[in-house]
């Protein structure tokens, strides 16, 4: 049995009693890693660590914390075949897939490294001094956004890679100027372990502050609240469930001192099918569907869960999705809690009165922690009637409500409650015809997709990955993303500063060359 | 007795019993005004006429909005000397005072309406799609903000223009697109419904949707509460005590669905004075500091309540502190509670232990509801290790703090909690010696001032009028100058929707002409 310890800064740490292993929900079996759950003293430890290297790592040049980004991709892709080997054996999830997100998890630190690099994104807005105004007179007025201070982070169950350790919520708290402290998702502690160790050491070569990254494993109830409690923790990031969330948010705004949480908690991802692109296209839109809901074994926060179409007499798009979903593979979910959940949450609406099973997967899939898709489908009255109908069940499970009009249509998705995404499949005469869908839709979620699937987020400037409650606990910021960024800082305002006392990037000859607001305008200078 | 009614939309309604009413603090009287109290259905009502209103009102063209702000500003106007006369009444604020700060406060609606005119704002970000991209086409996706919902704004005692009815909450909720529903201060009920009606008549001029603004009347702690956790009301934007301002957040954030609360809850502001400036300056520092203390009889939130100095061997500082602030002038101030506030805080420090009484107004204030000016002073021993002595004294009290050492100026500054400002005054080069004081500051407050004083808070792009807890519930935000306008809004990103469907700020030919950034360059096309 390999141990695995805690990294506090530059130290390993390990002195806790109380243990739990890494385990294979592929094999059923333990993975052969011990890990030490952290006690208080080491929770204490890393937040005070974190909090005596934020003077230092805040005030670093945007250049140093894009290198020390770069740098951690590096020793990333230095970890080799290991790290992927272990993350595979950890969560069920195929070599490839845990490549692929490898690729993804480096390109969001590079992302971030550029974004520092190119050095606009502080926002930068200068007011010049009017010192002959009168009654009174102008004060200079230079406006930046600086780091919040440390940042916990809590690794998601769901992207062991682009989603924990080194993940999104990492990169941009980092990003930001903030130390990170993240506890480790308990289904795959091995990989946690390897990407820490690979941070700790891109912290090492960098010469970063000792506590800019801190990793501890143990329950979210216990390790993460501290954390969360803890008065140096200045901010929290989380992907998860709602039930996890909420709890973190219910500690984290009844501190004496309240702090945000940005928890992304899941969603149903609703899809519109139109009538016209139906009638043309239902075959397709019901394989493609078909395909973004068992992807991963249905195990992403943009998994379509509920499918709305506005049925008419001898439409073929019922059978048309019973085709399309009797083709689906099922396979190992990422652990055995989420397996029971999924066969619970699918139990649950499978039983309810008036759903049918529609179709369920060709090739069933026989292993202990295995997910088999199912596709429901029920009408939309009783969907309307039932609450529960439009819970999430994470995994390869959606449901298909059959609706007879428009107008049931644009009720079904005024009574929506918030979602990370929405979903609408028309012609374009028929979308300009449904805009007060669009519209309504745009009030529900963080972002819209037209004739595509949601499944699938582009990492980029432009994506949200985020929406009203209670997808996330807080709508007016995006996950994925740049402007994720912005979660982790917050305005100063400096006036009459000497030049050679503000930062680079309010100095008068803008010396970082970076976009500045100067006098209401936009300007390079 | 002139009876006001609550407005709702473009109705007036009076349904409660209890009353209450205006009354002036300068002749202790009351003002001939009577107002009910609203209902728990009259707050419904207002909240279901915002949510009814907001898609069509935050669909409007940009244009439409800054017109709309653009004429409140000119209905304000029209309000002619009846609002200055009765705001004068009624806050004991002279005159000249009131009618700089409707000029503020038209200001500001003109400011929000130049924004929107211009546009870019709203962050327009663009990504192109890639569909020959390999493994995945990348997809066509657009961002930007939208308005969050109808905002609850609380009017501010100490604003009853600028920060109230038509004040900084409420134009930058409407130049977002959020309707607005104010609670009138009990402070100045009658300015309230006097600005109150010129909304209501700009928005009828405007053709504004039923609701887009209500004005209710009625106690914090009912009213108010019944507000914020109405379920359609999706902000808050409050300026006023700790106490009110944690009341509201606390209710907020225990609602089902949780909502933001802006809420500026006040700060003392502290000024630190280093040692070369003291010598040469201190005359001047200290008759600056002694009219910024007392200017509007000190009932700003920028008001300076804490000055340390670092003192030396026959220091003169001191003998000049007394001598200016001797020659201070005191009034009436705002409300019979707030004078007694006053009285009750400034008595509970005068008494501690080892503070003294340096120096009184000259011109002590007779009338009943009048503050004094007063000017009191301790040892950095004494003030660290009563804790209670940095509590807000609303007022034009101020507390002066003899510190030993560099190195002790340093631990107060590091032991503050959140502030709205800090200042420090210091030659050139001591302040390049205090580098490290400007740097723990600049974690501890949202705007900082060098050789100045806090009072006056310019309305501007680069303005940060917020900090850390407890100064404010939401350290990321401001509540003066454009920037604000953020408070009231989230990203939405669109994806593969088709040109003709997307807001006109993310067209393809941008027709706007706003800045955006396409692929990660910021470009005007």
């Amino acid at each position: 049995m390999k141990e695995e310890k805690h990294i506090i800064g530059y130290e390993f740490s390990a002195v806790g009693t109380e243990t739990f292993q890494s385990y294979n929900p592929g094999t059923d079996q333990h993975n052969g890693y011990l890990f030490f759950k952290a006690t208080e003293q080491e929770v204490n430890s890393a937040a005070e660590k974190a909090a005596a290297a934020f003077p230092r790592y805040s005030k670093l040049p945007s250049s140093i914390k894009a290198l020390f980004l770069e740098t951690i991709a590096a020793q990333i892709m230095l970890a080799g075949e290991e790290l992927i080997a272990v993350c595979s054996n950890e969560t069920g999830l195929p070599k490839a897939r845990i490549e692929n997100e490898r690729g993804r998890t480096v390109n969001q630190l590079k992302m971030f490294a550029d974004l520092l690099k190119e050095g606009s994104w502080v926002d930068a807005r200068i007011e010049t001094a009017l010192p002959e105004r009168t009654p009174i007179p102008k004060p200079d007025l230079r406006y930046m956004q600086v780091a919040l201070g440390p940042v916990v982070v809590f690794g998601a169950s769901n992207f062991p890679l682009a989603f924990s350790v080194a993940g999104g919520d990492t990169a941009s708290a980092l990003a930001a100027g903030c130390p990170v402290i993240v506890k480790a998702h308990s289904a795959h502690p091995a990989t946690s372990a390897i990407v820490g160790r690979a941070i700790m050491e891109a912290a090492r070569k960098m010469n970063m502050p000792d506590g800019v990254f801190s990793l501890l494993f143990g329950d979210g109830t216990t390790t993460g609240i501290q954390l969360v409690k803890h008065p140096e923790v200045k901010a929290v990031g989380f992907t998860g469930s709602y039930k996890g969330g909420k709890a973190l948010y219910d500690a984290a705004v009844t501190r004496p001192e309240p702090i945000p949480v940005y928890a992304e908690m899941g969603s149903t991802n609703p899809v519109f099918i139109l009538p016209e692109i139906m009638e043309t296209k239902g075959a397709e839109i019901a394989a493609a569907y078909a395909g973004s809901v068992t992807l991963g074994v249905g195990q992403f926060c943009t998994n379509p869960g509920l499918l709305f179409y506005q049925s008419s007499e001898g439409d073929q798009f019922k059978p048309q999705l019973k085709t399309a979903f009797s083709k689906t593979t099922g396979g190992v979910m990422l652990s055995p809690g989420i397996a029971k959940s999924y066969q619970e949450g699918l139990e649950k609406n499978r039983k309810a009165a008036g759903v049918e099973e529609l179709a369920t997967s060709n090739n069933p899939s026989e292993g202990k922690n295995n997910g088999t898709p199912v596709l429901l489908a029920t009408a939309a009255g009783t969907f309307r009637s039932n609450p529960s109908l439009s819970h999430e069940v994470f995994g390869p499970a959606s449901m298909v409500v059959a609706v007879t009009s428009k107008e049931e249509l644009l009720q079904i998705a005024s009574d929506l409650s918030g979602h990370l995404t929405a979903t609408v499949h028309g012609t374009e005469r028929e979308l300009a015809e449904y805009g007060e869908l669009i519209h309504i839709l745009e009030r529900k979620v963080g972002r819209i997709v037209v004739n595509g699937f949601p499944t699938g987020v582009e990492v980029c400037s432009a994506m949200v990955h985020g929406g009203p409650f209670p997808s996330t606990t807080d709508s007016k910021t995006t996950s994925v993303g740049t402007a994720a960024i912005y979660r982790f800082t917050r305005p100063v305002c400096y006036q009459n500063m000497p030049d050679a006392l503000l930062p680079d990037e309010l100095k008068h000859d803008n010396p970082l060359a970076i976009q500045r607001l100067v006098n209401g305008e936009r300007k390079l200078i």
